[in-house]
């Protein structure tokens, strides 16, 4: 049997930037939702069968659960599901899941890697668990396509942009085509789905930024992170290295003055303050920090006073704060050095338009969400109107005409995401020209939820933030355990927001119940917040054993 | 100025495996000394000057002791080292110490990496550092010249073949050319040398080995195995893997029978029986794990008793010692399925000469060392008699005609290593043609040693251990310290040898003083004798806690 070109070029003109038109699309997905894997000859080029009998041997009569993602809205649901009532699926590149409030300290070894990770497969883990990306969904066979993602060169990394970009049109042909043959991608059916793919790292397109910047999103990141602060320090104090290089690779820019950004550069103070300036004396005075931002302040989502509060800090720490400053590109090299292969040495050029080009160390970038791709092209057009799954949103009418329609997933104007209702079920809508002008019909699907990022609620403006996502999860999870949807809706139960500002002192802003505090004090709570929410015992108890330890002996600054 | 071509083709001559002859290389080298590089205008492409200030400034009136390397003979001669008489500098590529005996624990994820390791640098550390990769020595100058290394790729991996092999003639030429002219290159003086370079793993240049197979030699292997590992029983685990290529996913192969294979094996099983049979119950039925020997028996260095014990414990628990086996090659995919970049999946072909080909999951290579290239070809020829740092092993005499001389460094026939005396001297020889037939004159600089595994010690068979090493290092700079060298030579003090052999059991063979110990005391002893041997309090703490938190909790399969 040959390869099916047309349902290989289904996937490229997803996944490339230019898609084909709407109507076009759809007619190879059809033409590649008739070739379903499963009915293959075992006459393959490759021995490997298409076969899922093991997982639904052991789903029994529950019904199963596909998850999709890991994160703050994925991992949560899977733990939360009763493993009697259901078989939770979590399909996700990652293979943990990851505390990110903990990934700064990570990045410069206030705290080791691995005490900010929860493995999704552990001895308790009643979740069932395959390493691929979500590639399509079916709606109507309630099937997922699903690609293997094992052996993903750039795992534990932030995702910036679709995983095929840059590869030509033919390229990913026959990435993709070779995947097929092998049996690397398959469908898994469900009963339930939760997407929870979350969002990807925004990087507003600025050339350099995705190839030359570091992200904080993932545990790759913070080691990526901790491996080029070191390298830059080491650079520095070899003989070699003149006071204007040094000074250069010592000057540490972040992108960014929401949480991340000011908890990272606090972080870094704090290493450079603690330990670089005591294990490499002579450099001390060629470190500086700065924090860019577009907007005219940092730290947007805290009260103004708290604002300020971490404002002053960071001067007095001599961490430098530039608002409405615009960064206009990144590029490999110290400025005024041509970049060549064989340069084994770190530094880039920074060009900010309010200063012009600068050397720097490092660059760290965090502004922000992108919608996912996934979500933005795979989730569009309904191939087919799952009739029997909808309930209508009012007065609880059949849609009687669906097949004939067209059906979109329907989409929050701002961010792109999924629009959900109040039960988290994703919504569909479909634009009919009957007779009397547009109606709007409107449908959300019974079994299929969105949560997390990649999700809006209707009607709110909840943040992207952990907060949330886990509440999703953990009220999406205890409603399919009970069977209540109906009697509870959704609310969002702000429960305060916290950033560390270095040297032991914290920002906490009261959701319900809390007041605002600052300083000392904010930083216990801090501390004592995120060591409660640590999921696992064994990271419960990891975690003070490295404060402990590295308060006493010091930060480790091994690199490899 | 122009880079000087002939100065960086006598660096590829020697790095390049087709060496120019021994006359017109040292021609070369002649030209290439002339070019110091501290005299290079200021008005270089790179602002890069070259200076050593900052050291020469904290030398003071002490001696500078420069010590290549960083491992087991390198790091304890920094830490002996009064730093009121001596400025130790390490120059090596990796800028920390590897507690070799638990990087297979580690490998396995029941310790964390960081464990195994010490930085260089530290707040208490008294040394000073240097990433670089030792290039030559001038014994008459007494300087080494020092490539820079701070962002070399293959950080924390084992060495297995010089630095630039594989790259054409003109390649190098390039790479070095432009070293040159950005000041990566440069020479720092010595008073006193200790030269602890260690040896690179041996492949016996079987196809394949260096490119796929994994070694076990630095923390960088060890972090690739674990990552490997996971990825074998994650792909295994895919619905879409047929149960041929689980099998053949879950074969591990282990080659060579000394202590570090073993215990890897051990190692191994034990992460397989106690964790992944739990994690990944259906798959536990297709691991194997084999250990593959030329010789007839494994773990040759030990008592017959003992290493019968070992073979029968693995017998007992399933690890398979395949003896008197040669490896052929290792391709990279499994049997019969050709290999394309597109293919995001472990799995490696295996040819065995006595068994054919089969399809194995990941291959660990522990089979010797081979001498380090820097050895062999850097320290070769003497360009100019260092005479006034000459002693006369027999007699007192001064070497009369030195300058009209060759003289080459003397080495050990069977290793290639470097030869010393009993007080750690390097040798150096020169075969003289005059008048009644060849005599050979020997003398022994001053100044420069060497330990570790790169030197013997004369009329010695000491093996090439970690304890060997270190017991030189210490000898070494107890010497230094009080200045006593004349009094006491050294000798080596066999403190016996261990190894685990999984569930709790290991073998002890007692050097003076102990006997033979087999099984769970002898598991005690090793686990208490690596304990008190780790170097830092730091490490005395997290060791224990890791055993215990991974024994309660399970190890971390995170793979990222």
């Amino acid at each position: 049997m040959k390869p099916n070109t047309q349902s290989v070029l289904r996937c490229t003109s997803r996944l490339s930037r230019h898609a084909a038109s709407r109507s076009s699309k759809r007619t190879l997905i059809n033409s590649a939702s008739r070739l379903s894997l499963r009915h293959r000859a075992p006459s393959q080029t490759q021995s490997r069968g298409l076969t899922i009998a093991d997982l639904d041997k052991s789903k029994g009569d529950r019904e199963r659960v596909v998850i999709l993602g890991s994160g703050w809205a994925g991992y949560p649901l899977a733990r939360t599901l009763d493993p009697k009532k259901f078989q939770a699926v979590i399909v996700s590149p990652r293979s943990y899941f990851v505390f990110t409030p903990l990934l700064a300290s990570t990045s410069v070894g206030t705290l080791e890697f691995r005490t900010a990770l929860e493995p999704i497969r552990s001895r308790r883990s009643k979740a069932r668990y395959i390493q691929g990306w979500a590639d399509d969904v079916d709606f109507f066979n309630k099937t997922v396509t699903v690609e293997e993602a094992v052996a993903d060169p750039n795992q534990g990394l932030a995702l910036t942009g679709p995983r095929y970009e840059g590869k030509t049109e033919e390229e990913v042909v026959n990435v993709l085509q070779s995947k097929k043959i092998k049996g690397q991608v398959f469908n898994l059916s469900y009963d339930k789905l939760a997407i929870a793919v979350g969002c990807y790292s925004q990087t507003f397109n600025i050339p350099g930024v995705r190839e030359h910047a570091h992200f904080l999103k993932d545990v790759g990141d913070a080691r990526a992170i901790r491996k080029r602060l070191l390298e830059c320090f080491e650079a520095a104090a070899l003989p070699t290295t003149p006071d204007t290089v040094r000074r250069q690779l010592l000057t540490f820019a972040i992108v960014g003055g929401g949480p991340t950004g000011i908890e990272f550069s606090a972080e870094l103070h704090d290493l450079c303050t603690e330990e670089m300036s005591r294990i490499y004396p002579e450099l001390a005075e060629f470190v500086s920090i700065t924090v860019y931002d577009v907007a005219p302040k940092v730290l947007g989502m805290f009260d103004d006073k708290l604002a300020k509060y971490a404002a002053d800090t960071f001067k007095r720490e001599g961490i430098a704060i530039k608002t409405s400053h615009h960064v206009e590109n990144i590029t490999r090299g110290l400025p005024g050095v041509e970049y060549s292969p064989a340069s084994t040495r770190p530094g880039l050029t920074l060009k900010v338009k309010e200063e012009g080009e600068m050397g720097v160390g490092m660059v760290v970038w965090s502004t922000g969400l992108q919608m996912n791709p996934f979500v933005e092209r795979a989730l569009s057009t309904v191939r087919r109107f799952p009739r029997k799954e909808v309930i209508f949103k009012a007065q609880d009418q059949e849609v009687t005409d669906a097949e004939a329609k067209t059906w979109t997933i329907a989409r929050d104007g701002r961010s792109g995401g999924l629009l959900t209702n109040d039960r988290l079920r994703v919504m569909l809508e479909s634009n009919s020209s009957s007779g009397n002008g547009e109606t709007r019909k409107r449908a959300f699907m019974k079994d299929v939820f969105a949560i997390g990022d990649c999700g809006v609620v209707e009607g709110t403006a909840y943040p992207a933030t952990a907060q949330v996502a886990n509440q999703k999860a953990l009220y999406l999870g205890k409603r399919l355990n009970r069977n209540d949807m109906q009697q509870q809706r959704f609310t969002w139960k702000n429960l305060g927001i916290m950033a560390y500002l270095g040297n032991w002192r914290a920002l906490v802003q009261g959701g319900s119940g809390f007041g605002n505090i600052s300083g000392r004090t904010a930083w216990i709570i801090w501390r004592g917040a995120y060591l409660m929410m640590a999921l696992s015992w064994k990271n419960r108890i990891l975690i003070p054993v490295y404060w402990v330890i590295n308060w006493i002996f010091g930060r480790d600054i091994s690199r490899f």
